[in-house]
């Protein structure tokens, strides 16, 4: 299958979802309207949601149903990435070539922006005008909140605060960063999908299996990445996460070591999902490009 | 009805859900939890838990349903404290008499508990421990964020803070604050519980009418506990308002008509629950408490 078409033109449906599902920019507090839409549409990926969807796909389901949800997701990626940005926490000045949140809008309508985000993701989510059975979307809220609450990704996010720039940070404590900070959400999305696509028990542990290893294979490769990578292909400083004492895999466990650890997970992911037809081609495809992309 | 009871019992089941609710201190990452209990037991006097578990009482619900919601309330409107205290925005130091979350945890952390507290209460709210009909869970999931995102208590929050030392703030602009800030939450508060206590259409307009006018009372009492109250009942400097050049309705309209006004709106909110019975007697109580209060 051809991936970079799939990835566009789910990108595109995501993007203009998004558009829809966000008050516009005009509207009052425009402030923090812009600031919303400054950060949603600064060129993210849309690999969660891609995720999403194409995990709803796999089993057979309609991705139309998963749109909400998988706009959600993105939502709180997004927050996530504002806070995290802030002076009081990597204070970052630039995020994928452009200013951050707080650089353009001051640092407390970043704050409220990213607040809104995350609450803006849980209005969605039990949005009146989306179909789908009451009690699978009470499942997928409760997927999403447990996978971007203190047990998740907020958990995560202190855990790796709290370990940068020490010296003693060991494989147990980095793999808690790396399945908390980014594996939760993933793992979410990916679960989401299943549940609004309407998997067996059989299908939604393969896809928690292939979830969970490309979560952390997509963390391995991106630790890889500051490494080998370009500033100018990482729309970010190449060697930045050495240049603040971060633990990373490269510096745990050798650079070989950890594209052989990244390739032997993107080899779960695939296993994970031979219980599935042609329909999860696009999850194979996704495993695959993890570990080869360049940015 | 002895309304002082009522409240402190209430309160003290409220606590104790709370207490269950919450991760302990003791688990990690024990900072981000403990920074997250150390704001919810911080001496809340739980206003919108209880008039949750009043309107669901008025209209003939168990309590005990709403509990969970109740909690969720109360977290959001932590999380909200935590947010406003934070350097960038309100810069205080105090809160209720004690450091606020930033001056004993640090600003990161801080962020990062309202995070987690807000995603918490979602958490709550699609938990699968709770009973209850699935649609109505999600029209409460759904009421709640409406109120607590930018098209209401973060909407406020910014226009707060946008109006803050300008001398030109109108009625018009103080309404969109104080119905947006504090109304918001109060009213989905009222509203949630109406619908988890299986409120009939008519009971849920009136609840409404009364939420919407107690919400306002609410407010307009606080600005004139701002200018009438003694440093030591409030908790916090009297007078602080007009220090930092806040509109308030005092400002606006003077103390007496501010009074005259207040009071007007607790006979808007008694009028709306003339359709109820005796179970609506701590809702009635709470409403003419509102302008009394010292504190």
């Amino acid at each position: 299958m051809d991936l970079k078409e799939y990835l566009k033109q789910k990108c595109q449906l995501v993007d203009q979802a998004l558009e829809r599902f966000l008050p516009a920019a005009t509207e009052l507090p425009s402030s923090l309207h812009g600031s919303m839409r400054y950060s949603v549409f600064a060129g993210g990926k849309r690999v969660r949601p891609v995720l999403m969807l194409a995990a709803c796909e796999a089993v057979g389901g309609s991705p139309d149903a998963v749109m909400p949800a998988a706009c959600a997701m993105e939502m709180i990626h997004t927050y996530s990435l504002i806070h995290d940005d802030l002076p009081a926490m990597d204070n970052d000045d630039f995020r994928r070539g452009n200013p951050t949140n707080h650089k353009v809008y001051g640092e407390a309508t970043a704050i409220l922006a990213g607040d809104a985000l995350l609450t803006e993701a849980f209005i969605l989510l039990s949005g009146e005008g989306q179909g789908g059975d009451p009690a699978a979307r009470l499942r997928v809220i409760q997927e999403i909140a447990v996978a971007a609450g203190s047990r998740g990704m907020v958990g995560g996010q202190v855990v790796d605060m709290e370990s940068e720039g020490r010296h003693d940070v060991d494989m147990a404590t980095l793999s808690y960063i790396h399945t908390h900070k980014t594996g939760a959400l993933i793992r979410a999305s990916v679960r989401s999908g299943a549940i609004m696509g309407g998997a067996s028990e059989e299908q939604f542990k393969a896809l928690t299996r292939y979830a969970d290893a490309i979560g952390l294979a997509f963390q391995i490769a991106d630790d890889i990445l500051d490494v080998e990578g370009t500033t100018e292909e990482l729309g970010k400083d190449a060697g930045s996460d050495q240049a603040r004492g971060k633990a990373t895999y490269p510096a745990l466990m050798g650079l070989e070591a950890s594209k052989a650890r990244a390739q032997e997970l993107v080899q779960i992911a695939l296993d994970a999902l031979a219980i599935f037809d042609d329909r999860a081609e696009p999850l194979r495809a996704i495993a695959s490009y993890i570990v080869k992309r360049k940015s």
